[in-house]
């Protein structure tokens, strides 16, 4: 177990196949709604998760735990609270700010949890442009802009926190502010099921605990776009394609994932440590 | 978006053509057994659900939202709280005073939600008899009364707060206090998967979108007991019903619904606006 | 409905149709992450579930539930004393001490509620080891401990509290201190679905509606041994068997379990009446 991001650049085949033999432990500080479909999806991706978001407890829990998702959907008092104390207590942590800009108490408490530089923020577009200072929100958890809308305001950010960006969409972006990687594919039925984009934040978390974060964003982006079609063509609706989606993260065959990135200006596995 | 109810009467049909198109957003404010389940649900129907349920936030965001659930069944303080500010900023909203008249802390604040008119209440027999003050309550989520034991007591209820009045059973009720709408058909297996009736509360909710109360609760009413049927007819088992609803609710066909629905004095399609 | 545990004992086939017959109200103060599945999982065994955990409602709920489960897995503020007032108005309760010895507040609180001498204890090698003063917890969730090493700790808390242990592993394994049933077989894919363990204390709460804590513990170890190999055989991940649990809990056939179960040192069924 380790309090800190793990520095090896891996591509998205390695990082599932270090993760499926490390089975790391995934804090989840998340939302009341996407609890267990998050748990289940660490369990079916090869991770081990606990949510442990209590005062007094995800501090201590932080510091042992291999990366740790803090998700704003829900967040009580003693969560507001509980996540303070998880930032403080790891570096290998990924801010995900549903909602940022539209709400005021989760939009105060992302900007002061960003001050403890987490090592990965994701969102979609509306709440990257929010959180970076350029737009309003979109209205609720919809995403109201594209993913390029969000570019430079992911680099601006992704340079700000010294850690990666991740713009959710049709096609994904992953930057650190000067690499860019765009993950394509997946199907559209994970928009139709709660708990889509909130569990690829628990699944960045995951792979934090098996290589950088870079790779970590890029690798979990390839998986869902990867599952996300083959559990389509398994389902026959938005109730079925959840359950599909669960099967097929277990079934992934990991030599798949590496030709959906697109990185630029260099390959991922031949990049310098961070 | 909207802050009041629609005032325009849509057959079943329409309405759910309507909120596909319209994709109403939906603040659910509800407990915390069935805030998957129901996101879900919604998500299937068409509609857009965003749990938002704290102080602080639950009273601005009901103020942009199109249709509101407060459900009593986990009333934590906050939610308490969120409750109250949402009431007050909003009149397209859906009453599901779960167990009401058993236990006193969400007795208490059904009651007081109460005098801010929700535009439809929705539970079982016993939940409305004891809201109205003319039963006990049951013994907690089940209905130990019948429909249409409740049929004056939802009488009553609907006049006192000049809504609609929705009571979920092997025939649904709906009344406006003077016009009665009967629901037949639906599959008991959604009694036998948790949040079957919490979720036909938020959809309520969301065809207060798109129209008039009256219109909304039977809407949803009808498309339940379609979708139920369906659902039931490619289950086999509880566990596999609940997928097969979800599936069900996104490929209903519309002119389907409108056959359930027994109206008396009049057609709804013909009924003057509220 | 009753405040004390059922005193008499049944072979497992005889607890299942007993539970079937009476449908027992079972009330669940239970972590965030597996209320939805805990409560259909009772659904489908045929129990009648209710999340009851506030301050003010929790204790009078406990009064009139014929089981209640108290599980530490996110143990908020209002949920600790909702707890406190549950253990002290029945006696026919189940603790499980997730994450027990390794996160501080829970660890305190599972010591407290232990006072009040849960009819039964359910949890992992690790848990039991840590309740009893033997281990170190473990680290969270996941047992590191096989369930044959926390024997002899299960039996010394069973005779320190009055009632009976029950270690969920390979091979399951329950105590009251004197006797020892072990409980074999069932399928590793319930150890990837979040809630396999948390429901199972959910339903030994159900059973302890209709019969004594040693057989109601018994009876749904066989119960959920027997289901998810079932459920396994009929599915394709962790996704689908979580599905097809639900179905297989609700189409067992009672005269399955009685084989299942290995009691010494006498037959379970002409034991005395604690």
């Amino acid at each position: 177990m380790n309090t800190r991001p793990a520095t090896v650049h891996l591509s998205p085949s390695e990082a599932l196949t270090a993760l499926r033999d490390g089975a790391p432990l995934v804090q989840c500080i998340t939302n009341a709604v996407v609890t267990g479909f998050t748990a289940n999806v660490l369990l079916a991706v090869g991770a081990a998760p606990a949510m442990c978001d209590l005062p007094g407890e995800a501090g201590p829990f932080a510091g042992v735990a291999d990366g740790v998702l803090v998700n704003l959907g829900t967040p009580t008092a003693e969560q507001r609270d509980g996540a303070r104390e998880a930032v403080r207590a790891t570096r290998a942590w990924v801010l995900d700010p549903v909602a940022v800009g539209v709400l005021p108490v989760r939009t105060a408490l992302a900007h002061e949890l960003l001050e403890h530089r987490p090592a990965i923020v994701r969102g979609n577009a509306s709440e990257i442009l929010a959180l970076a200072g350029e737009g309003a929100g979109g209205r609720g958890v919809d995403a109201t802009d594209g993913p390029d809308a969000a570019d430079g305001a992911a680099r601006a950010l992704a340079l700000r926190t010294g850690g990666v960006v991740a713009v959710s969409g049709p096609v994904d972006l992953v930057t650190d502010g000067e690499r860019v990687a765009r993950i394509g594919g997946g199907d559209a039925l994970l928009t139709r099921v709660t708990g889509g984009g909130c569990s690829l934040g628990a699944v960045m978390a995951a792979f934090l605990g098996v290589c950088a974060p870079l790779a970590a964003a890029v690798a979990a982006s390839a998986l869902y776009a990867d599952a996300s079609e083959r559990a389509a063509a398994a389902s026959s609706g938005p109730g079925s394609f959840a359950v599909a989606f669960l099967d097929a993260l277990d079934a992934t065959v990991a030599a798949d994932l590496d030709a959906r990135v697109d990185l630029s200006p260099a390959r991922l596995s031949a990049a310098a440590p961070r």
